[in-house]
């Protein structure tokens, strides 16, 4: 059910590993708590064309979109989105000391009856 | 006005006909009724990077957001969300036996009041 | 804070400069005085595989989300809107006049409880 999906600027690229980045939110999120390993979901996507602040081509930036099945406490998200910041601040730190990088989380819920979902991850686990 | 916006995992694109998907929910969003069809206006965005479950790279997902213009009685929308996610699904039945896919669907509403727009489909279609 | 994030069918780079028009955008973004400037990201994501209103390939469309810090005044965000929905028409008036597309806007507020951010750009920024 929970789904990671953030979009970045194509320079971001020659700054940090995006697939790393999909490895580090997928871990951070397991080590929440809060979300069932095997709906995670984390995935990103690059814009090639982007213009930031003061439209300098140097500036980057990433923005990740949270989203879970509402019913979750807002402690336990507020804690869950700040493990999962965290983690993603650590990875880009040499990044961010040597660029102009924006990066943003945002969490929200999904409306639970209007998203049905269907699936064969489970069956596909090691046991 | 309605948008129907799907994100998907690049390898599902060895698994299923992304094109035809495409066709697939802007038919089944016709034939709910619920929705001007000169207004529907499906689109696919493949992400290069993810990461799933336990990570492994067999597993690939398809996550479809849609949005309508707020007002819509609830049932209504309960009902056209499900004949969408039927059709997707049924579409989908052959990958899934085979692939381990998860399949999950997203309806919100559009705040009428900030959403202006305009265009030109209207004209161009066959009258 | 801002987020400036639209879609577009493939199609549309023959119809318009989606690099130009980030700018637009941005620029357009910085005049309704709302925004910080520093925090503007915009950026546009295309979409490979769509299907509009009667499914003819010629039909395009752009789609573009603004998400916001909540707490603005809803008048100070619906003028916000109508002056970037005033840019982005006027800068598409030549291909509009030619072409079958759909432009539309979407305003949101995002959470401010649950959305941490960092960066550096401002320290990159000339002083």
């Amino acid at each position: 059910m929970p789904h990671f999906s953030f979009e970045y600027s194509a320079n971001l690229e020659n700054m940090i590993d995006i697939g790393k980045l999909c490895s580090v939110i997928r871990e951070s999120a397991i080590e929440t708590g809060l979300f069932p390993m095997p709906g995670i979901r984390v995935r990103g996507f690059k814009a090639e064309h982007y213009s930031i602040a003061n439209g300098d081509e140097k500036h980057a930036f990433i923005d990740l979109s949270i989203r879970l099945r509402e019913g979750r406490p807002q402690d336990m998200k507020d804690a869950a989105t700040k493990i999962i910041f965290e983690a993603v601040k650590q990875f880009m730190t040499p990044a961010l000391e040597q660029h102009s990088i924006a990066v943003s989380i945002e969490m929200r819920d999904i409306d639970a009856t209007l998203s049905p979902k269907t699936g064969t991850i489970r069956d596909h686990l090691p046991t």
